[in-house]
Formats: C-alpha cells, sequence, structure tokens
C-alpha cells in the first residue's frame, strides 16, 4: 500500500508495527471470550486516556464524523439551541450536523481564520442563552487552531450548558482531563492520536450527557447513533458478558485495545509533552525558513499538526515535491484560505525522527522550487529545539 | 486472537490470508492515487458481484445495520408507506428502522418461523398499496430462511414499489442478479460473504432507487446516512480524483478490493455453486444425526449458514463442547425459537474441509452429551455429497 514514504497528513498517520500487527489477526468471533475481554478493556482504558473515570465510553463502527452526529442526535432535540464555537471546517460541519437534528445554532466566528472566537464573546454569547449544548473543536484540523477547552468548559458549567469537545484530532495528542474540566462529551475518531487506522468513532458521555439523553422527550432520529442501542452493548463488553447489536469492526477494536495499552504505557502526560515538544521543533524548522503559520499565535497553534502559508511564488504543487522526497503531507481544507496553505501532522507514534524528516522533505522541495533561503536552516532551528 | 480454531458463525467467518495481510499493510493517505486506484476497483467490482452494471455503490465505515439505516434514510420520507416481509429478526429490525424515518409500515409474517410469507400474500398486500418501497431479507441470519427475491421482485416492479434487498447475509454466496431481477437496492456488509473483517456497510442502488433519492421533498434526516454526502465522493474514487466527506477505512477498503478480486477470479456462478454445494453436504451430514432443521423446507434454507433445533435431550451447553472440538458456531437468535436452536456459517472462503472438521466437531459433542446416534453417519452422510 505504502512503500518508505513517511504518512505526515492530519490522519490517518504512521502507525505502530504492534497495531498494524494486530490489524491482520485472524478474526475470532465478536462474542468470543477474548474478544470481549480486550473490547472491555479498551472501554476502560479509553476513560483513563480522556481522564473520565465515570464516563461512558462508546466504540462504534464509523468516522469521525459518525461521532459527532452520535452526540447531536442524541443530546439534540428538534427546537433546542446549540452554540458552535467556530474555528474552521469541522466546526462548520458540526453547524450542519446540529441543524439535521432541529437545533437553532448560533455561530460564533473569530475576527480571523487562525484565531479562536474570544472568552468573553462566549460568555456574552452564553448570557443570551439557554443554550443546551456548546460545541468546542479542541484542535480544528482544517486550520491547525487549538481552542482552551478549559476555559470555554468552565463557561458551560457557570451557564448550565453542555459542553461536547470535538476530538478528532486532539484526543491522545493534546492535554484534555474531561471530568476535572467539566467536559461532558468528548468524541474522537481512531486514526489521529489514538494510532490506529480508520474505522472507529469514539464517544466518551459524562453524566450530565447521559442524563439528558435519558430525559429526552423524543426518539432519537438515527437509529444507528442511538445510544439506546449501543449502551446495552457497551455495558455489557466491559461487563465481559457481550450481546450484540450490530458487529464490532474486530479487528479494528483490537488494533484500539493494542494502542491503547501503548499509550497508557507511555503515560498521558509524557505523550502530550512528546506532542508538545516535537510540535514546537517542527514549527521552530518551518518558521526559521520564512514561513508563516495559519494560527494566529503559537499559544492558538496545535500541537498534533502544523498548518503553514506556502512563501511568496510557491504554490499547492510543493506537495507534489515533498511526495518525491519520500514525504505524504495534506493540502488545506478551508475555504476562506484556499490553496494557499498546506498541513503537516505529527501526532500519535509521531517521532523526532520523522519531524526531521518532514523538513528536510520540505526543505527539499523548497530549493527545488527556486524558494530563496538558508538551505538546512530549518533542521538546524528545529535540532536545538529538539537537543535543548 | 484466536488459535487454530475454525470460525463457523454467520459472520465474522474465516478470511483469507490475503485479505488479512491486506488489513495490516502501512496505512496511506484517504486521498493517495494508489488508494484512489483501490477503492475505485473496488466499487466497479461491487456493481459485478451483485450484477448490476448501472447501479451507483456506496462503501462507507459502518456495520450492516448502518447498511440498513441507509436504505431507510435515503428513501423513506415521512409517511411513505413501506412493506416488510418478515423472514427473522433481520426483517424485524428493517421495521424498527423504517419507522424510526417515519414510514408506516405493514409487515408480512409467515405461518411459522422457518417459513417465508407466500408470494400470494405479498401481492395481496401490495395490492392494498401503493407502497413506496418493499424490504426482502435474502438470507436472514437469525432463521436462516432464504427468500424468493426473484419471485418477489417481480411483484415489486408489477406495484411500482422499490425494491430493497437486505443481503447481508446472502451477498457473493447467494445468486442474485440485481438487474436482471429489477431489484432497486442491494445491501449488505463486509464479515459474511463478502470475505472482509467486519467494518463495511456496502450498498448499491440502482436507477430508480437513486431517482427516488433525487425526488425528495424533505431532507435526510442522517447526516452520516445521507447519499448527498456520499455520492459524490464515491463519484469521485471511481474517476481515481479522491475527494473527501468522512475519512475511508483505508484498510479494510485496500482488503475489501482484494477480496473482490478474489471473488471475481473465482467467477461468481462457480462461488454460488460451491456455496449450495457445501450447504447440501453440510445439511445432509446434521439431518443423516436427526438433527431437524429450522427452515421449513430445504428450498426455503440458506446455503451460507445452517440452522438446525438442538436434538431432544440436548441444550445450548452443546456450543461449549463444539468449541471445546476446536469449532466456534453460534447460538440462536429469534425470541420465537429461544435456546433451542444453533447456527453454523459456511460462506465466504468456506472449504469441504471446514465443513468435515465442523461436523466432526459436532458430532463429537453430541457423542459427549450422550445423544444418542451412530456416529460418523454425519460425516459419511456429507462425504457422499461433496464426492458425488
Amino acid at each position: 500500500m505504502k512503500d518508505r514514504r513517511l504518512l505526515m497528513i492530519p490522519g490517518p498517520v504512521e502507525f505502530t508495527p504492534e497495531v498494524l500487527q494486530a490489524m491482520s489477526l485472524p478474526t475470532t468471533s465478536h462474542l468470543a471470550a477474548n474478544f470481549a475481554e480486550v473490547f472491555g478493556q479498551a472501554l476502560e482504558r479509553l476513560r483513563e486516556v480522556v481522564r473520565a473515570p465515570g464516563g461512558q465510553p462508546f466504540v462504534v463502527a464509523g468516522s469521525g464524523t459518525l461521532a459527532m452526529e452520535i452526540a447531536a442526535a442524541n443530546l439534540i432535540e428538534p427546537g433546542d439551541r446549540a452554540l458552535v464555537v467556530n474555528t474552521g471546517f469541522f466546526s462548520e460541519r458540526f453547524v450542519s450536523i446540529l441543524e439535521r437534528y432541529g437545533a437553532e445554532v448560533t455561530v460564533l466566528t473569530p475576527p480571523v481564520v487562525g484565531d479562536t472566537p474570544p472568552p468573553e464573546a462566549v460568555e456574552e454569547a452564553l448570557k443570551k442563552g439557554p443554550f443546551k449544548l456548546m460545541t468546542v473543536t479542541q484542535v480544528d484540523t482544517s486550520t491547525g487552531v487549538l481552542t482552551d477547552v478549559r476555559t470555554l468548559a468552565l463557561l458551560g458549567r457557570k451557564y448550565e450548558t453542555l459542553v461536547v469537545v470535538d476530538g478528532v484530532c486532539s484526543v491522545a495528542g493534546e492535554e484534555l482531563w474531561m471530568e476535572e474540566w467539566d467536559v461532558d462529551l468528548t468524541l474522537t475518531a481512531s486514526q489521529k492520536a489514538i494510532g490506529v487506522p480508520p474505522g472507529l468513532a469514539i464517544v466518551v458521555a459524562g453524566a450530565r450527557a447521559m442524563e439528558a439523553f435519558r430525559k429526552r422527550k423524543t426518539p432519537v432520529r438515527s437509529y444507528y447513533a442511538d445510544w439506546a442501542n449501543w449502551l446495552p452493548v457497551m455495558e455489557s463488553y466491559e461487563a465481559r458478558r457481550p450481546i450484540y447489536f450490530g458487529t464490532p469492526p474486530v479487528n479494528l477494536v483490537w488494533a484500539l485495545n493494542v494502542s491503547l495499552g501503548q499509550m497508557l504505557a507511555e503515560g498521558l502526560e509524557n505523550r502530550w509533552a512528546r506532542h508538545r515538544h516535537l510540535s514546537a521543533a517542527f514549527k521552530a524548522g518551518l518558521t526559521a525558513i520564512g514561513l508563516k503559520l495559519v494560527p494566529v499565535s503559537l499559544q492558538k497553534a496545535a500541537h498534533t499538526l502544523t498548518t503553514a502559508y506556502y512563501p511568496e511564488g510557491i504554490d499547492a504543487r510543493l506537495l507534489g515535491l515533498i511526495l518525491e522526497a519520500g514525504v505524504i503531507v495534506a493540502s488545506g481544507r478551508h475555504s476562506a484560505l484556499g490553496d494557499r496553505y498546506f498541513r503537516v501532522g505529527h501526532m500519535g507514534a509521531v517521532t523526532a525522527s520523522d519531524i526531521l524528516a518532514t523538513l528536510g522533505a520540505i526543505e527539499w522541495a523548497l530549493a527545488r522550487s527556486g524558494y530563496p533561503f538558508d538551505v538546512g536552516a530549518g533542521l538546524a532551528a528545529a535540532e536545538r529545539v529538539l537537543a535543548g
């Protein structure tokens, strides 16, 4: 499928050999005792990863978009008001999904793309509530913007609004303390910092979210997303007495448990720190050779990916050259920015070697493109951070 | 995950080494050129497998239940009437899903579990229409009943009702000519006769189904199931110019293409015949030692699985002994039959060796349970069919 080229897009990413190996194990029954043990353990470990000892995890065959739909379908009833803190394409997608389920959505847009709506504006909006829920995209994969979940979640509590965190591009890569910060629902997908090939929608719901679900007056509109169908299944796997609703994606769940085990062995704090460290090195490298980041400040920049504008005179053809140099990076994904920027994912099992290889490929491609810069300066700047 | 035990449940089943190997290939970008080639080819091959040269295939991360939801969500608008030809648990699930999308559902139930509603009763019901659509479960995994899709689809055309075939436990194992028989939508999942680990919802929609979708007056209620989101994506992969909606499950799609390639190399007619042959051998073996099948006749029995009642004096503890003998089979899944029967899947890459091994394990378990029978008679009867 892929030769030795490095996959440095914001998901799917490079996976560990143990995770890939788990994918190819001869599939057993979804009701087998050893699979129940593995699925149950994965659910328990997910609670640890998002720091939600009292949370209810759901792991379902699907994508991150399905995880967003699961949140909307179970928490929204027609006419409910929702507030979307917009930091990019995926926040905007949440608007569409919430509206599909009958929500009246208020969208808070930042002054410029690359920024976040200020907390004061969020509080201002919440005052005009009540809102049933607020969505916060911890890292928007389209812009590379990091949102301060902790501060916004505090406001959510203050105004009694459920706080839903889209953690597709952040969970297991960015710091998150779901219960301590009073987050009510965290959603993610397998192929990003979780470190498993694409195919899993992952949701952890807190007590208030589950209570809001139980108090619904109308049935959930989607069948496949309905917690009424999945809750008994997740509880049964945790009890190691599996029951059936839909056939779980056995190999992906097995791989998930392997990855979660590796993650907890590394330690979440260590993992977050590794992401910060490698991100700092990569960003130092890019800026040293004159590239400008999309986020308005380093404080608002994700540690799981980097988004940067092409320098003057360079366009999206650069990606073809970077590929030629052996690294796969991603084009832009935000209508307002068009084809003026590119995205590099550095999460999950990412290493310092990956960071240097990617910077090297970018320098090589820029040099080939006639961009005037001090060749090697990016790598040197990154190495100073790595060795620092 | 699984030692050398045989997995003989009605999905997931035993997969080929090539399919399992594809699962563990280092994941590439969902937008990479070689992945677009593979996904595009898989979509083309799906058309061949269901014999629908003009069909529109959809392959989405999910389960068979999601495939059912995709059919209901895109074809049903609130108030539409639907007719469900009920042959078991999964037909009944379709009732729930259709109702979730606002359909008024009429259910046709057979005289006894193990039978199918007679075509005359279906025509009688259709006369009292019009119905927007009719669902037919080609093989209901719960009862092992095979429904005559061809005859019912003819009736569907006669009464201008869309014919939706749940082929989760039949596609690539049972004969199906989607266009020739005038079927409007076929849905399935990866882990059964398609021969790929669980995690893919698969739908092929015919021209009339796509037209009904385009003529909708109301938006599709589910976002993740909405063809408006997926149609451009599927078209783009077939054109080898991939665009993004949700990240496709790259490794599963790669494995799907491998399995579809193996299937077409075998030849669909040969594959259907192999399923009929191995099924006949297995059923001959079971009946030779006195077991009674759940379907009322061999004509109404699936070729992808066998469902049989435990003989007098034997109960579900038999499954533990069969497992001890090295084969995993499945318990019952139909409320009316309770724990009185078990299910054995024999589809996909199933071989004569698997059939004999499974019969051997069942005979061993029955002998251990004190069931009086001529030990070896089941194997001998099966071998006479296999060698015949």
